[in-house]
């Protein structure tokens, strides 16, 4: 038995990003299927991992963690050893990094997770798009992404030049969008569409997008 | 001139953490003031700190910041050896903490904040309160409250049994929630109610509501 188990689906956005975290660290995992259908993220034992009933939960030997970030940030830390560090510079170019970590939590997801939801989630299970909803939060996203275009003028990364967590947490919903009509709002900004060829090229997310094909 | 500077004003959920924080720290610093009313945290030079045009902005130096809970973790970093630590335990405490973190972010601040905005802020501005958006984040936040009752019956805070910064975030939206109809939500769960009580009473955050008094 491995000792990481991630539990969850990767199709789930929140998944992706520990998965990718993963397979960037270079360490061994099995992934645990949670029958969301069927509700088992609600019902124990999967409660007993995450009382919030959401995918992933996550266990390293007898820790159990949940809440996708604090999973990557475990890794990052837990594993600094292996694979990619995910750093580059002193504690303050770290506090940098802090700052795009929580810019895409609270300014790039919100937005985004909503774009996801209703451009490529819904259509698959035959919901309605709302449109007005979409409206919304592409005008959201765009404000978000002219912010980003400036700041991938100054660094190749958004936290220092290296690739880190903090772009690591988007590839998910960034994954998704490409696929719809918001596309357009990264492929229109020239140094945003450069940072998404980078990020999404990868090998450790192919590795992710190889999970989904399965 | 003070080394750190705040931009930003008390009343601002976002900047309290931050303020919090750097009493904790035992810190001095500037709080410099920025018009809203005159739309300055949405003009140079505060863009210059915060392309998202929020408050807080914050300076160290010549390092500057935003995104408060970024800048409350580059605090506890960079200044761990000045007033609370913070923390307890080994690296696996040190997770856990990180998932109690992510919580108050994605879990209790989404309901939180709109319920602040709508039972405490609006009426200061003469706005009507949305009594559907109330209900609908009033019942969210009661879930949530529900899962830290059995977390708090286990660990007095919610990382670990000591006060860390997954606590001391949630203090803004608590005060400003303990002045409305809300409150009701934390005097029902007695955990809940005790940690509120313990968190609200640290003579740090006194300090804060200090200043809101100025
Ligand atoms: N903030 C959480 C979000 C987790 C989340 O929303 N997971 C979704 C799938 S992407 C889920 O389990 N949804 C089912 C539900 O909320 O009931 C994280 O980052 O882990
Ligand atoms: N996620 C940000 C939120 C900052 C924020 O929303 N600040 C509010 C005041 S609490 C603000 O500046 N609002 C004005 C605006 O968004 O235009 C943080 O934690 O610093």
């Amino acid at each position: 038995m491995a000792p990481i188990r991630v539990h969850g689906t990767p199709f789930s956005t929140a998944v992706g990003r520990v998965l990718a975290t993963l397979y960037e660290k270079e360490l061994e995992f099995e992934l645990v299927a949670v029958d969301m259908k069927a509700g088992e993220h609600k019902k124990e034992p999967f409660l007993s991992i995450n009382p919030f009933g959401q995918v992933p939960g996550f266990e390293d030997g007898d820790l159990k963690l949940f809440e996708s970030r604090a999973i990557t940030k475990y890794l990052a830390q837990e594993y600094a050893d292996k694979g990619t560090q995910f750093k580059c510079g002193d504690s303050k170019t770290a506090a940098i990094i802090g700052v795009w970590m929580e810019v895409e939590a609270h300014q790039f997801d919100p937005a985004a997770a909503k774009l996801t939801w209703e451009l490529a989630i819904k259509p698959r299970y035959g919901l309605n798009t709302d449109t007005a909803i979409v409206e919304e939060h592409e005008a959201k996203l765009a404000k978000v992404l002219d912010v980003y275009e400036i700041r991938l003028a100054q660094s190749k990364y958004l936290g220092c030049d290296c690739f880190t967590l903090a772009d690591l947490h988007h590839l998910p919903n960034i994954q998704y969008l490409l696929g719809t009509q918001a596309k357009k709002l990264f492929d229109s900004r020239p140094h945003v569409s450069a940072w998404v060829d980078a990020i999404t090229a990868r090998p450790a997310w192919s590795k992710v997008l190889a999970l989904q094909k399965q």
